[in-house]
């Protein structure tokens, strides 16, 4: 196999003029690094063709592999085709089947095709055509004195459906890559990155295939586990084997795969165990039921909820004591406890949560910023309160408690 | 003035594997055309010394200006300044200042420093000292054969106040800039885009100092004015004077400048005038709230809300009638009516908003997805409902749901 060398060039003044980020050169390279090409360089260029020629003859000489993003559409600006096709010197011909879409995108939206959208259905001589099936401007690819080149439109809601579903095809054929490459993500919530690293020292060390990499962020740790096969439910099987290699240690912090998150996982459960929760909401102002109801498939679960900012709505509305209030304090478990008993019971839900609390700036009764109680109250149990204490902005303390919440009432539920 | 054409290099591999966007480069760019500096190139290159060299080499031949960033800390992937020194012919040299920051830094965090640290406060000799406020290794200015080298850190926490506070000037006094160039964001809602282009038309055509820039995104028109003057107190005047001409005609769309937001507006008028507001929130499920508190400073215009997910809690704790529900169904205006004046009255504020309607992704009640109601209540004063339909996802329905709901209430104190 050629050992690839790949220069991703995105060409378009607004990436110049920092309009827009180069999330399209992310993209591909992540999805490069994972069918093992390697990446060697980035490179932006404006909508200029005397600097584009330059760019892709610096490019001829320093990579095998090179991928163009924009300037595929219809406008004078749009010239990345013809200054590939004039430094290749290869014709420029109509390509009916992309002529064809393009008509078919104007019927469809009932508007009449201006001429110029025509030119978007021109394609490199020799070029094996990229379907678009989010716009109008086709992608290519074509192979010239041993070098690959591939050309993708710039707008990322074509460009990533192209290169997933046809450009990248078009590489794993090309170089005769016979690898199968499968990721896993593994989520992990409650422990921290240091102590899961810890628990797996030896396998993470010992890593071949799959290989095993770990990243934290909004506290959470996720593993994300790849292996490569000829074959592909061999693949697959070393994830699994790896997988319950590390969960065998770590098992009981991993709450979900993916990209799912730990709301969409209680959602999950609440509905496999038919269950109904309420929501009784001082410092976090509304971000769990928010979070919620953000997702559709809430009305069975989900009734409603008190946001009680003040003392006088969490006495007036939600039924907490005014002794407790004014012995304990609204921050304080006794009053998380009587939250949660008490949206419950107004809402006739299964499982009631309280968040009360110190979000910041400024300290209240006396306690610190980052102090939390979360108070979750079920049919049939004693009501459990977590105190917690962390540090961190507004924003962050808001969000983690959220994310706590969830952890614990899934910790009662399992 | 020399008529700069920039390069910008980020050096860092994880940006080859996308696990980062290089967004350091958006910035710069941003940065650069405010004071009017083009951008021609933008390089990412990995942490390997020769193809670095290359790139440096590549560079050259191109640009005048040539910007890094990343590859100034302490360990052996670490190798910018090393490899530019090598290029330019430059001699390493310790700064003793930038020492003195570091062991600073370990201090303060009570750590004792490593050997490899030192290594950061070598910069390149003859260079002009970009000082870290944020972050250890410092960054570097350098003119070599006409050509200008800055040298800055990875982590957009260091190298963006870096850039602000001293790279900029250094390029400023450098190319002996004269003009300063300000901008202002002027903020509009309520009018689309093509409606506001049309009704400044001439204005936009006939424009030379300031620019004018319109961006339509999320509901929101802002345009960006631009002016250039030697003396900035000119510069302010001539923003001043296009303000007035552009808001002769659209000034009531006209929300506010910059970054604000239209619930941050609305947060100020309440503050502003005194006055409490609490939500009924059925298909915003919390948003509403949730945004009102996210940033601090609501506890004294924010009691609480109920967010009324099914109508029960409707009925049994917000108090609408049954006959509402029954007659007319929770997806109506007499609903919203009553949901806003409820709330109003529970909470004891001076306004009661209420948001009812489909968020989707199935109908209800016979009404179609993106239906919505949204009530107003004030003391003295009849209630307004505001029914609206539109199209789009459950989130975009929630969001723009939201932004209106504030707009009315706005509309309705002024």
């Amino acid at each position: 196999m050629l050992e690839a060398k790949t220069e991703i060039i995105a060409v378009g003044s607004e990436l110049l003029l920092g309009q827009i980020v180069n999330s399209n050169a992310q993209f591909l390279s992540k999805q490069l690094a994972e069918i093992g090409i390697n990446v060697y360089y980035h490179t932006v260029v404006g909508d200029n063709a005397e600097r584009l020629k330059q760019a892709i003859k610096t490019a001829q000489e320093r990579a095998n592999i090179i991928i163009f993003t924009g300037g595929l559409g219809p406008t004078k600006d749009d010239l990345t085709k013809e200054t590939i096709a004039d430094v290749l010197g290869k014709k420029l011909v109509t390509n009916e089947e992309a002529l064809a879409n393009i008509q078919d995108f104007f019927d469809k939206t009932k508007r009449v095709m201006s001429e110029n959208n025509k030119k978007q259905a021109i394609v490199l001589e020799d070029a094996e055509v990229l379907k678009n099936e989010t716009g109008m401007a086709p992608g290519m690819g074509v192979e010239v004195d041993g070098r690959f080149y591939i050309l993708l439109p710039g707008p990322p809601s074509e460009m990533k459906p192209m290169f997933t579903n046809y450009g990248q095809q078009f590489l794993i054929d090309k170089l005769g890559i016979q690898d199968k490459i499968i990721s896993r993500v593994l989520r992990y919530f409650g422990i921290g990155e240091s102590k899961l690293e810890t628990d797996i020292e030896d396998i993470i060390d010992a890593q071949t295939n799959p290989t095993i990499a770990p990243l934290a962020s909004n506290d959470e740790v996720t593993l994300r586990l790849t292996a490569k096969h000829t074959d592909e439910a061999e693949a697959m099987k070393l994830l699994d084997e790896m997988e319950e290699k590390i969960n065998a240690r770590v098992g009981e912090y991993c709450y979900g795969y993916e990209q799912t998150t730990i709301m969409g996982e209680l959602k999950k459960l609440l509905h496999e165990k038919n269950l109904t929760i309420a929501a009784a909401e001082s410092l976090t102002g509304g971000l769990f039921s928010e979070q919620l109801t953000a997702i559709e498939g809430a009305s069975q679960i989900f009734k409603g909820s008190i946001i009680c900012y003040t003392n006088e709505v969490k006495e007036q509305l939600l039924k907490v004591s005014s002794g407790t209030l004014e012995n304990e304090g609204a921050v304080s478990a006794a009053c998380a406890t009587e939250m949660a008993d008490n949206i419950r019971e107004i809402t006739g839900s299964d499982i009631g949560i309280s968040f009360t609390g110190v979000a910041g700036p400024d300290s209240l009764e006396r306690h610190p910023v980052g102090t939390v109680f979360i108070g979750i109250s079920m049919t049939d149990r004693e009501t459990e309160v977590h105190e917690i204490n962390w540090a961190g902005s507004r924003n962050a303390v808001r969000t983690r408690t959220v994310k706590f919440g969830c952890h614990y009432v899934m910790q009662m539920l399992k």
